[in-house]
């Protein structure tokens, strides 16, 4: 598709570095990283600078060339695989990996779009502060491509999604042009907010370059707990006394079922029973202070609250971790719900949210309908409450043959999956609460949205990238006929 | 302009109650309370629920009227002005009054676009809560006017802009299809963020009809103090201090230079002089505990803070209110500060942003800077030292006459206007930090914007609203020759 004439004409920006051909290295970047996406492409552009990234992108509207924007890979919908058609370049933005700045007096950093999350902990931590967004794919996911998804993770509740992370933005618009909003201004009304536009598009009207990430004060002490609850609605009213009992501090505050504890206990070793009773539903809770928190510790708080909770009956069971060990091993168990649902066999996963008052009826009701539904078909929740995103599993009939295992997925998976979806929409809620669109969502996307909001993304992405250039089949559903 | 025919149209969709003509009530909507632009227009729409206004905005495609959609008319940019020509009708929020809902538990109001800010702050107190977003315009200004302009504020430092207290959001949009996003969903990554650009987009590309709003915890402890300090850059550095010391709970950082301190005493009736050193420069600095709130009260916080900052060298003299009635006072001085500057004659105003960490240096140089181009103008500023947003005036030389006062303005206006834009603009800021573009400011917009931004603005209008119906001459410069 590629001929050799444009490839030379793209090796013209930045030399041989630039512009990777060698078929062994381009390899693990054509398929997501689950392996569920498959593309092609002739190579991978490597830019070193914002310039190179602008000049990369003028060649591609003078010969046309479609491009796919890539940090770490670690996508979970497909989002940066190229075409299968082989008809697009890779665009990757590891190379760019430098942190331009860090200011500790003004709690900034502004990184390149490659840097890698894990490497903006590090200078964080070494600069007495921290990044306060984290998630599993942080030792590949990188500072561009989590912009570009509004990544989530545990720390949402107190912290916001990457929106609320960026202070500025630089990016290459699809004709070429640089925009410069790098400066981090807390309070600038001139006219449509591009850096809001920017973030979440999925690098489908603009490739970040780097952005000003806004750093929070480091953890000086943290109380984590794990209690057993009856059920979802007790969790949520064990939430909302959290937050009245000890107000913003409450960092995380996760739910999971018990049959998603049980398998974790079964499956993760070195994992064991946090609490003496089992109960239905788990909540593991974090409280955070900085060295600026007056008054009582993170554990005291936490043992004040969790009391008070006992005698309003919001809770059946608690323990608080003695030690940074004993937190670490609780966060463990819930780091690894997602494993120990993976080893109970073929499921459909979904990232789905819904306001969070009705989250607790999202949890009971929709596994219940989908087990009535789909006979044999098993499901569970798991998540972050206090944000209203669930992690719900669909665990396909056990056992192989027609209509269990990996053949139920193929023949009924599509179906139970516009099922769940259908609830979600029912009760106002999002089919992707962290993981955005792109390729895996994309249809649901079109079905489930009303035409008001399709139709403007579908303008904003013709008005921004005429040409169709900037990762194609992304995001945007194609306009139907209709 | 408009016809009789078209009137009618428009009568039928909402009844006679729904349209005004008679001159006298519609004068006072056809100029902004400044009383700097005048338009014109047959008749205000007054749409009582989301369904007339769409229903008026199909009407206004298919006669192809423009619509100048108006809150409380407080823009201080003429952003809610109709065009002189008579062209367009105002479609005003105001009878969509209803505070839909409020939900203690979540801690979110629904509000519909015309509700009064001051009447959300009631209802949210009566509900044990707070809105916290304040300013001057309070007891006119509308949600729908607040969220189209992106408001600050004096608690921008401590809950940030408008954007950060939307939720959700209702609009019609230029077709007059509804988008409903007013399910507070704390995660959504569903394509572009139409809630995020619709914020701020002053009317131009959508109708915000409802939002759903965020609730703060009442105020169960509050200190304010009055500092004095010696420069700007000493009081960034106190600024910095007490984040350090006592975090987030920081809810006002103001500052005020000595002369315009010296405007409020001399003119506002019952202030007097809060400290006993006369500095150069004043700071106003509020901490504000919920019931959550562990530990010291906001008193014992402020005073420890301000012991050390003593010892550090970063105070001069300081006084805390010793009761409510005299925090009460110490605001209102800071509040008086734009009547007390407009009592000293003719003077141009700046709602102007820079990086934080060069607000002080902005606020001494571009005083300076424009005193010594502008021979006989003096200039100060004040404002929201912790947002990097000042409101900075440069007043006339005093005196009648030629190049004086009102003739100085009207003469040298546009000039000292583009000096200090260009100083600003050299620094990284923003010409508009929260007052928005209107069409006040669309000229200095249209000269100090890269064209990569400028023309992805005027992709997004043309896009979105392609008949140029929503809001004309406002936010959107019209594209150059070039």
């Amino acid at each position: 598709m590629i001929s050799a004439a444009t490839l030379d004409a793209f090796r013209a920006i930045a030399g041989p570095k630039g512009l990777i051909e060698d078929r062994d290295l381009i390899a693990p970047w054509l398929e997501d990283w689950r392996g569920k996406y498959h593309g092609e492409a002739a190579a991978i552009l490597m830019p070193r600078t914002t310039a190179e990234v602008a000049a990369m992108v003028r060649t591609a509207n003078d010969l046309g060339v479609p491009l796919v924007p890539q940090g770490g890979n670690t996508s979970m919908v497909g989002g940066a695989t190229p075409p299968v058609d082989g008809s697009a370049l890779i665009l990757s933005t590891r190379a760019m990996n430098h942190i331009r700045s860090i200011d500790i007096a003004a709690n900034l950093a502004i990184c390149e779009a490659g840097v890698i999350l894990s490497n903006l902990h590090e200078a964080a931590e070494k600069a007495g502060r921290r990044f306060p967004l984290s998630l599993g794919a942080k030792g590949s996911a990188t500072i561009g491509g989590l912009i570009s998804t509004n990544a989530g993770g545990t720390q949402v509740l107190r912290h916001g999604t990457m929106r609320a992370l960026v202070e500025g933005i630089e990016a290459v618009l699809p004709d070429g042009a640089i925009h410069n909003g790098i400066a981090a201004l807390k309070k600038d009304n001139r006219g449509y907010d591009l850096k809001q536009l920017l973030i979440g598009a999925e690098g489908t009207i603009g490739i970040v370059t780097a952005a000003s990430l806004r750093l929070a004060p480091a953890i000086a002490d943290r109380a984590v707990a794990w209690v057993g609850v009856t059920d979802p609605e007790q969790a949520l009213a064990l939430l909302r006394h959290m937050e009245a009992q000890v107000g913003p501090v409450v960092e995380g505050f996760e739910v999971m079922a018990a049959d998603t504890l049980r398998f974790v206990l079964d499956v993760i070793p070195g994992t064991r029973q946090p609490i003496e009773t089992v109960t239905p539903w788990n909540a593991l809770i974090e409280i955070d202070l900085d060295a600026a928190a007056d008054g009582p510790g993170a554990h005291d708080r936490m043992e004040a609250a969790l009391a008070a909770a006992f005698e309003r009956g919001l809770v059946v069971d608690a323990a608080i971790a003695a030690n940074e060990a004993q937190a670490e091993q609780f966060w463990r168990m819930r780091e690894s719900a997602s494993e120990a649902e993976r080893s109970q066999g073929p499921a459909l996963q979904f990232d789905v949210s819904v306001p969070i008052a009705l989250m607790p009826r999202f949890m009971v009701e929709a596994a219940a309908a989908c087990e009535a539904r789909f006979p044999g078909a098993t499901a569970s929740s798991f998540g972050h409450l206090g944000d209203g995103n669930v992690h719900y599993h669909v665990r396909a009939p056990q056992g192989e043959g027609p209509g269990r295992g990996a053949d139920w997925i193929a023949t009924t998976g599509a179906e139970a999956t516009r099922f769940v979806n259908d609830l979600v929409v029912s009760m106002g809620g999002s089919i992707s609460a962290e993981h955005g669109i792109g390729q895996m969502k994309i249809d649901e996307f079109a079905r489930l949205t009303a035409p008001a909001q399709l139709n403007a993304v579908r303008a904003i992405k013709r008005a921004l990238d005429p040409h169709g250039l900037f990762n194609p089949g992304k995001l945007v559903p194609l306009a139907s006929a209709s």
